[in-house]
């Protein structure tokens, strides 16, 4: 566990707390990292439900994953709730770099393939439960950091399902060694902040 | 308003009743048809998130295509509760050619695209709430036939549902037509018995 002089602790998983500058980039553009928000909540959805598709016979899989996509579609709900009422439209948005050099990792042939893709999707839940929680702590709006905040319990139930599924399929020592070398993929990815304002700047 | 001999009414938009041929090619491989079944709600929640990262600041289609991937997963959860009960492994199943050959009347250009994926949603909705409900009707088993029609509010809030996207947006005057068109070439994709069990077979 590392820890930084910014932020108390690091999230599980992560190799390091996300910036201060993160956090000023996402307060002074809040409807854009909004609205970036609800595009991650459906895109999680889809991820989940590509994944059932991919491996259709894994029971254990399609159980978690079938309740992690109807969360996910909840949540995206919410947050388009909230746009509306912060008079924000609907639209698309170009996406960060992050997704595109996360999935650059992920190995292509199975059974590599199917642990890649469940702890890069690991990550990117750590990573939102860290940077959706430190929403919730520095957002000035006190409805809006408690919506946040209401987001964080299933958020960290998100990762955990994709490392509990991985481990359960490839064994710790498969898992923790190739966790650990994601998650420095990861850290890298995010160093330098991205100047679009993102959830994943 | 078609009347078939067969049936006593053809569900709104069709233009022809389900046979009885697929009736009892149906009851007799109910297993490989409630896998099928499971399938299509995955499929259909995933269609559902599909249409919203195309059109993302469609915010009436959003919210109604959000409702309906949530429901979607509601269901594939029940079917696979369901088939865990009959001893029904989950497994890949090679998809009937409905799917394609009815995607291929998907203009590629908007907006003719976006009405046509909305009425071939609309469509495929229709016979899904139609065959469903079939199964609700003949099934022997009265739990099984109970949950079937369970389903039948919801299948048919999803057909009207897109229907109701496409008016808004188009017009009758342009939805009517196309509808016609396509409804006919569904029906005519339907005509022969394909000979694997499946929900659109």
């Amino acid at each position: 566990m590392v820890v930084a002089t910014s932020r108390p602790t690091t999230i599980k998983f992560l190799k390091s707390p996300t910036s201060q500058a993160w956090i000023d980039q996402a307060l002074a553009n809040l409807d854009e990292v909004m609205l970036d928000h609800s595009h991650c909540e459906r895109k999680a959805a889809g991820i989940a439900i590509k994944l059932m598709f991919l491996y259709p016979g894994d029971i254990a899989l399609v159980n978690a994953l079938t309740d992690i996509a109807q969360e996910e579609l909840s949540h995206f709900k919410q947050v388009n709730q909230w746009l509306e009422r912060r008079g924000v439209a609907l639209r698309s948005l170009a996406a960060g770099p992050y997704g595109a050099k996360l999935r650059k990792q992920v190995r292509p042939n199975d059974p590599d393939r199917k642990l890649d893709l469940l702890l890069v999707s690991a990550l990117i839940e750590a990573r939102s439960h860290e940077r959706l929680g430190l929403l919730g702590e520095h957002c000035r709006d006190p409805d809006l950091a408690k919506f946040y905040r209401s987001l964080m319990a299933s958020e960290a139930r998100h990762y955990g399902a994709y490392w509990v599924l991985a481990t359960q399929e490839f064994g710790a020592d498969v898992v923790t060694p190739r966790l650990d070398t994601l998650a420095t993929a990861e850290s890298e990815i995010l160093a330098t902040l991205h100047p679009a304002p993102r959830v994943h700047s």
